[in-house]
């Protein structure tokens, strides 16, 4: 089978690698497409993503969907050209934190295309994988391979939102309108918000943010316009961070109301940040963090196959295997691109 | 003036009185259209509503809206002919519970239409009332005046709804299918809830409930579907009570997962229901109510005008002030009606 | 070994059974105290519990310590000799329950002494028990077994007042001053609640009610004072109902204030009870329940060794093993007893 | 009457005033006691707390406890002699925080000794002062006026512990042990924390911290043991932040665990301090602030009253008026001292 592995940065290659052999309760799923996320990006440009460095070859992935191939022991309800999308992440489900009902926290996670452990966990680029029989979430058949690969971003959005609380009837102010920004806000509204604001730097970005929802988009250089939000202790009941820069939290911190909720998703540099911490204590912040996502893989799944949240304006490309490395390169300009997708076909 | 007076039940009769002259910080509003609610019903039809009878003539009518007619000393920001909506109920501001954040409990709060007090707090269902100039709010020419009325059981149905907390990705039944249980619904499914199922005994009320929004509907009678939602410690993680019947209570109760929340926002029978509470302890169920509404008065009013929420199948009939008691009758018959609408114009 | 067997209503017999072999994994315990329980007591007056009727010969009991007898297979840290409080609950670990951080509704629990599946769940009121390894809570030398036995209705009075949220400043009202509602009382008191008031038919209640932490004791039968509470919209942030009447739990709700919580831990009757309910929504009322206890019977262990929970008010009776009928009579008895323990020395 | 009066850093001169008279609703307190808290400090060394610089002759203090001397018209309930506690701060009851139940965030606040407006609100440390008859809490003839000026700290330290949530059977890491710290602690051990452990760099902090009910302390000089806190995801359930330094911060950020709270109470510098920020993320941390307090004041003068908390290790120094810059310099050494008090006698 045909792989794209990461030898060193901005170089992955097709390589000719033997398919693995489903165990029991094991299923080997032929995959048809997959989405690059911002971990991918950041291994393939700097070989790390936060505090985790390349060590060995390495393919990345865990966004990705494709059609049952083979099934081993012990599996039952899974055949054969079943169409499905495939939850990256294996939790051990007897540590403290499976316990405690947070599997995103489990002290023995396997998630697939993350150099977390050594050996690295092996990710989803690749013609075939092999995955417990748990981690696949069966799709319709009309449903597409790169629509049905959004499942996993989509989830990390819904469990985002569901921490943050209700949104009923709240102004919420999203900062960053990446991919994953541009998940988080068609939540947001679909959550009930009452009035959504979008801030981003890209006059595109804030473009895709418009048409999957926003009420207002304003340009993150409008330093008058921010100065106004921090103004009486703040106008928003919710921000939602997702631009994963200490700037970006700033704007939140001092945009969020007394007593408001920031909930943090973007990934912040490794280390120490500057933040404006006392804002914390004296406006009584609630500044939270949404990790991955706990029990939200199928409702995701089912969210998108039933059309409630249309994802198409953010799907901006697809590439063949072949070419990988272009397809990291469109990815990683995010002046012509949100969701840049692999084919396998 | 015209007013419809409530002389006796079922007997309104139209009077002709002076119209009232606003005070410093007051508007005198004339009244353009007014909603029929089922506390309203149970005036007309019984003489009381919960505990409160009717003990003197009694003009009804808590949802409405119209134009500004003239303003007092002291108003700005309004003037004739401004379109608005009416919120019906002014908390004193001062007492225990209004300084807690929570207006709708307030020790003294002044309700249109509500025989709590006697003197009766006088309704709305008149050409002309005096009311806060805080109470009303501005909408858009474009909207009419019935639906600009129908803020009023928003904001109820918006209130209970973020009581319930987040419904990001949840399954939710809703348990009485009438105007506010459809407004529920409608809220509910804009909250982010996964998937949304209706109980009622009337087939009409079902297919209403399908129109705003219900992914499955069942009929109450249908005690084996009910009693597979009982098994295994139940299946939904939110019920929203809307029927105020121990029946529904009890298929509430029943069908809520362990831990889950259920919200009772119809109203009940005044004094003991028959209810089974063992289950509130054994499946550790979140039983809560909703009375009212807080500050979601406004936020309903723009979401009316926005078109984000679309009430028109929810908006069956309209009379005139002078049919006013067969409009009582139509509102009253839930195979032919949902909401009915007084005009006054 | 001997076994306190329950052959009818009213008639435990002791037996001679043999003693059970600890398989990999568990371990065999030396039975040293145990304490009866309420649904201990109806099973034994009326055979049955709730909705759980005894339909075989019955070893009752869920609260006992005891000592390490043999450790089975694959047992490490634990023994023989080693002094241990045995939690009487093993939950599956995989059911969604158990996933969702609630053992306590496991799907597929196991809990001694409970006749809630058939063949009934045996429970400790014997000689030897085998239990998992993880059951048992290592407890100083210097602990006595009867207080070490305290730790299960502990657990479920510290997992009751978690579930109630803080109690820093709260107005807290206990009703029902049974064993249960007195530790109930205790935890409250060390929870930070500003004023505990107790409320029960039974004098002697009462007085054991000030010994752990009341500071004020009033009689059930005095209406005018649940009438004065009642008036405003409520009196208490939190009421914790730990009588299992419907009356109790009237007073409960009418007592509570707006926004505030009722905790339901007493056992009220199976079936439907007459039910205030409509005040849960007219006052928006958190009523929620607390069902056994989830992760807290190893802090309880703690708690009770380290002393900062004093426990001898409630522990009023021992008797031998052979005078089994006799100490069902006396836990019967409210008037003169409070905890009545089994000594199977 | 005499007046501690700032007129610039390190030199406070006591200066003969007018005493103030009461206007309706008010009363004027002879003020007996008074405590020097840590903006006091920051005042009286730097000329300035937080982002506030003092620019007028300053009175400081809003920790005090008198008599009442005299009152205006329209106030009932206090006399002549009366031992009150006081309020320091006056929230206006109309703007939008104080609807939403949070009147330390009122956008137009009056608070004894802040120099947050221009004219600076001048603080309690003279003889005389009038305030609004609301802010005055009755205290027993029984209660030192020392004792009972220390109802402002405690009524902090109740609303931060109140935040964070139940600390039933929680495990609790208290990062600072200065004068709130240690409230802090014995709230947190009243409130039903299962275990403390305090970190300091002073060897008299921790030793304080232990005599009001530390299970453990640690010197925050001692890295590995804030590094075994760190692994796996995190330790304590709850940590409290009262040293208000970037290092504590990243202590708490690092000890607590995953799904944890941290509550800020301690005040970091203005402007940006470099934070962990990441983790917030990946560990969803709850991080939160306290504020000042909300109704709190009232309960904490009842806990010191019923000598339900024992603040008298806390209590160190006092000195009269007429050494109020030894008393700030001593307030200001921390090896020697905990709360200073001055003496208005």
């Amino acid at each position: 089978m045909l792989a794209a592995v990461l030898h060193e940065p901005q170089r992955i290659r097709i390589d000719e690698l033997d398919p693995p052999e489903p165990a029991a309760g094991q299923v080997r799923v032929r995959v048809r497409a997959g989405g690059i996320c911002g971990s991918d990006l950041s291994y393939y440009f700097k070989g790390k993503s936060g505090d985790f460095a390349v060590r060995e070859p390495f393919i990345l992935g865990h966004e990705a969907a494709g059609e049952i191939d083979c099934v081993g022991a012990d599996v039952t309800g899974l055949v054969r050209g079943q169409r499905v999308a495939v939850n990256p992440g294996l939790a051990c489900g007897t540590c403290r934190f499976c316990r405690m009902g947070m599997p995103n926290h489990c002290l023995d996670m396997r998630f697939m295309g993350s150099a977390s452990t050594f050996p690295h966990s092996q990710g989803m680029f690749r013609q075939f994988i092999v995955v417990g029989a748990t981690q696949c979430v069966p799709v319709p058949e009309s449903l597409g391979f790169a629509q049905a690969s959004m499942a996993e971003p989509l989830a990390v959005a819904l469990h985002a939102v569901k921490q943050a609380g209700s949104l009923v009837g709240a102004r919420v102010l999203l900062v960053g309108c990446g991919p994953v920004g541009c998940l988080l806000l068609a939540v947001a509204r679909r959550a009930g918000a009452h009035r959504v604001v979008a801030v981003d730097l890209s006059g595109k970005a804030l473009q895709v943010a418009r048409s999957v929802g926003a009420d207002e988009t304003v340009n993150a250089a409008d330093a008058d316009q921010i100065a106004r939000w921090s103004a009486q202790r703040g106008t928003f009941d919710v921000v939602i961070e997702a631009s994963g820069s200490p700037a970006g939290l700033d704007t939140a911190l001092r945009s969020v109301r007394a007593g408001g909720t920031v909930m943090q998703v973007g990934n912040l540099p490794a280390g120490q940040s500057p933040v404006a911490a006392n804002l914390v204590m004296s406006k009584e912040i609630r500044y939270m963090g949404s990790f991955r996502f706990a029990n939200e893989y199928a409702v995701a799944t089912d969210e998108i196959a039933s059309g409630r949240i249309d994802l198409s304006p953010l799907m901006t490309h697809s590439f063949s295997l072949a070419e990988a490395n272009r397809a990291f390169e469109i990815a990683h300009d995010r002046s012509q691109s949100m969701k840049v997708h692999l084919s396998f076909d």
